[in-house]
C-alpha cells in the first residue's frame, strides 16, 4: 500500500521530480536533496480547521495527511510533538517586542525537536521491513533515534566520534542502542555508518540522505499555526545548523497557506552562531556554500558543512525574513534570560534563536510591536556544562547563616 | 475572594477540621499534616465526564474545582501536567503483566512531577501577595520551585546543603534563583530556610508544612483516570520517599469515585528503596515511624524522616494495595529496561516504581493478567551519573572499522 497523498520527490537542485523510492536525486547524486511532494488538492478536502479541531490525537500524527507514511503504518507509542507553546511576556518585554511565545520542543521524549524526524525514521524503517536503524551522531539525532527505536521495538546502532561527551553516550546506552565509539572524527564515524548500512541492510537515519525525516520537523510549524488559532506571528526565530529545521518550518507555512488554513505566513529569522555561520554567508553573498571548521558553544548547530544550506536560504528568502549571527556570549546570555524570565531551560542551540531575536530587535530588523515565536529546539538538561559557564556560582554561607542578610541585600531580596 | 469549593483543612492525626488559613494543625503542631477538604456535592455538579471532555485546557488546571486556588487567580504560563500516558507493551511482556502504561511526568517543564506541586505553590504565593518564594532542597522540589517562580514573575531563594551536585545547582541558577549553599547538612539548610521565611516574610514552599502543594500532585492521578477513559488500571505503582505523592494519587482516586467519574479505584503499589524504607516498615509492622539514615542510588526518594508516612500507609491500605522494597541493583535494572524497551529515560526514583512492579509480579502480589500504570516521577537526564552506573561502556573501534563484524555478531546484529 502506498502513501495516500505523496505524489513524488522533487530535487532541490535540478527541479526534477522522481517517484518516492529514491534517497537522493538520481541525476544530481548526493548533492541532490529531495523534497516530498503532496497532492494538496486532495489533502485540502481532508485537512481543514474544522476537522483538525475535532481530532483528539495530540501529537504530530494529527497531520498524517501531510506526512510521508502509509495510512496503515504503526507509529511509536512514545508521544511526539504537540509540545507547549508558552507565552513569555516578561522575556518579550526584556527583548523589547510586543509578544513572544516559546515553542518548547525540549519537552519531547528524548528532549529535542529531533524526535519529530526520528519518529518518521522508525516508521519508514518498519515500512521497509528493517529491524535495525543506524545513525552517526553524538547529539540529539542519535538519542532521538535510539529512543524512538526502543519505543518501536527496533534495534539501533549508533556510531559516535571519539570526542563524544559521556552523558550523551549514557543516554544512548539507556535506550539500548549498540554504541560504537570510533577512534577518529565525526566524518570517520559517518563513513563507517554509511558502509555498515550498505553492508548489513540497516535503515539509514542520517538525514542528509533521507528525504522523509525533515517532513517530521515540519510538524513544529504546523503546530505553531494551529496553537495560535491559525494566526501566525510576525516572526518565527529558528537557529540554523544543517538548515533542515528552518526549511521544514517554512514548508509548514507554505502548506498551511496552500491549504487555506492561514491567510498569511510568518517571516523567518534564521540565526547562526558566529563561529559556525556558513549558511548566513550564503544568504548574505548569494554564493554557494564554503565549508568551514565550526567553533561555538551551541554544539547542536556546530555544523561546518550543512547539507541543507540551499533549502534554508530559499526558505528565509521566500518568507521575506532575515538572517544574522550571534556570539557565544549572546547565546549564553539568552540561555540565562530564557531560564530566569520564562522558566524554560534551553540548550545553547535553542537559546540561539532567542539571542537572534534580541539582536534583530536592536538592529531594527524586527519591530518593537512585532509578535514572535522562538523555537526551543532542545532541553538544557542535555548540556549542563554549557549552562554552568553561563550562570556562575551560588553563594556560600555557614550553617549559622552568618552573612545571609548582606547577601540578600546585595541581591535586592531584603 | 475565597476558594470556591474548599470547605476546610482536616488534621491527619487528630481529625479536627480547621479553616483554610493554617499550615499545620493548630492542636497537634508540626506533626499535624493538614488535608484540604472540598464540597464534593458542589464539585460534582461542575465536574463530569462530559464537561471535562469539552475542556480544552490540557494542563492540571483543567481540574480547577479540585484545587485549592481562587477562581480568579493567575496560573503560570509554563504548561504543567497532562503529561503523556505511554503504552509500554514490550516492557509489560518483560515484566510479565497484561498491560502497562508509563505516566511520563519527566516531560514536565523542569523534568519532574514536582512541577505540579510548585505550580500550586507559586499561585498561593501570589494570592498571599508575596514576591519571593523559598525552599530547602537540592532536588526536584528546588528546580521546579525556581522554574515555576520564573514563569510567574516571582523571585526564588533556594537553600541547598554543601553536598548538592553541581548540575542541580546549575539548573537552579539558570532559573534565576538566588542559591545559598549552606556549609552543612540538609537539616541545616532546612532550618535556615525556615528562619529566613519567618524573618523576611517569604512564601514557604517546604511541602511538609504546606497543605496545598500535595493537591497539585493529586492531578497526576486524575489524569491517569481521564486518559484511560475513566477505566483505572488494576494497579498504580508509585515510588515512595516522603509519602505525599502516593497519598496524592490515592486522594485522586477517592475523589474520582466520589464524583462518579470512575466505578472502581486502582490498588496502589508503594515501592521504596531497600536502603531508605521507613514507610514500608510502618506498613508492615503497623508501628509509628522510625527515622533512619537513607542510602540509595534513588536520591529523590532517599528520605529518612518522611513527614507524610501516615498518609502514605493509609492510602495504600484503603486502596487494598501493597508495599515492598527493591534493591539499588533492581532499580538500575529497571532504569535500563524502561529505556531500552519503552524509550523512556527515567531517573532512579522513577525507575523504582517499575522495579517494584516487576518484583510484585514475581512474588505473586500482582497477577500476570493485571493492568498497571507506573508513575515516572522524574527525567533521567536529571541524574546522568546514576544512569552511567547502570549501562556500562560503548564499544571502541578504530576508524577503519576493524573488529566491527565481531562486535555486531556478539550483539546479535549480524
Amino acid at each position: 500500500m502506498e502513501m495516500e497523498f505523496v505524489t513524488g520527490l522533487a530535487c532541490v537542485f535540478c527541479g526534477g521530480v522522481y517517484p518516492a523510492r529514491y534517497s537522493t536525486c538520481p541525476r544530481c547524486g548526493i548533492q541532490g536533496i529531495l523534497d516530498v511532494q503532496y497532492d494538496y488538492a486532495a489533502v485540502r478536502r481532508r485537512l481543514t480547521r474544522r476537522t483538525l479541531a475535532r481530532r483528539r490525537d495530540l501529537s504530530q500524527w494529527r497531520y498524517r495527511e501531510l506526512l510521508p507514511i502509509r495510512a496503515a503504518s504503526a507509529v511509536p507509542d512514545l508521544a511526539v510533538g504537540w509540545t507547549p507553546l508558552t507565552a513569555a511576556p516578561t522575556l518579550a518585554r526584556h527583548i523589547g517586542i510586543g509578544s513572544l511565545w516559546l515553542k518548547d520542543d525540549g519537552r519531547n521524549a528524548s528532549g529535542s525537536l529531533k524526535d519529530r524526524a526520528s519518529a518518521i525514521g522508525v516508521v519508514k524503517a518498519r515500512e521497509a521491513r528493517r529491524r535495525i536503524i543506524a545513525c552517526a551522531s553524538t547529539g540529539n539525532a542519535a538519542s532521538s533515534c535510539a529512543g524512538m527505536a526502543a519505543s518501536m521495538g527496533l534495534r539501533s546502532v549508533i556510531f559516535v566520534p571519539e570526542r563524544a561527551p559521556e552523558p550523551k553516550i549514557t543516554q544512548l546506552l539507556v535506550f539500548g542502542a549498540t554504541v560504537l565509539r570510533v577512534r577518529g572524527s565525526y566524518e570517520d564515524a559517518f563513513q563507517l555508518c554509511q558502509r555498515a548500512c550498505a553492508k548489513w541492510g540497516w535503515y539509514n537515519r542520517n538525514s542528509g540522505i533521507n528525504p522523509y525525516l525533515v517532513e517530521g520537523k515540519k510538524t513544529v510549524g504546523l503546530e505553531i499555526g494551529e496553537q495560535l488559532g491559525w494566526k501566525p506571528p510576525d516572526w518565527v526565530a529558528v537557529s540554523v545548523g544543517d538548515g533542515c529545521t528552518i526549511a521544514g518550518v517554512w514548508k509548514a507555512f507554505r502548506e498551511m497557506k496552500q491549504l487555506g488554513l492561514i491567510a498569511r505566513t510568518s517571516r523567518l529569522l534564521g540565526v547562526q552562531a558566529e563561529g559556525a555561520a556558513p549558511v548566513t554567508a550564503c544568504w548574505q553573498t548569494g554564493e554557494p556554500l564554503r565549508p568551514l571548521e565550526p567553533h561555538t558553544v551551541a554544539d547542536s548547530i556546530a555544523v561546518g558543512v550543512p547539507r541543507n544550506w540551499k533549502k534554508a536560504v530559499i526558505a528565509i528568502q521566500e518568507s521575506g525574513g532575515s538572517m544574522l549571527n550571534v556570539s557565544d556570549c549572546e547565546i549564553l546570555d539568552a540561555m540565562r534570560d530564557t531560564g530566569r524570565l520564562a522558566g524554560v531551560f534551553a540548550e545553547p542551540a535553542a537559546a540561539t534563536a532567542v539571542a537572534g531575536l534580541r539582536r534583530a530587535v536592536t538592529e531594527g530588523t524586527v519591530g518593537r510591536r512585532a509578535t514572535a515565536v522562538a523555537l526551543v529546539t532542545g532541553n538544557g538538561l542535555k548540556d549542563i556544562q554549557s549552562a554552568k559557564s553561563a550562570v556562575g556560582d551560588p553563594f556560600d554561607i555557614p550553617p549559622d547563616g552568618a552573612g545571609l542578610d548582606e547577601i540578600l541585600c546585595q541581591s535586592a531580596l531584603c
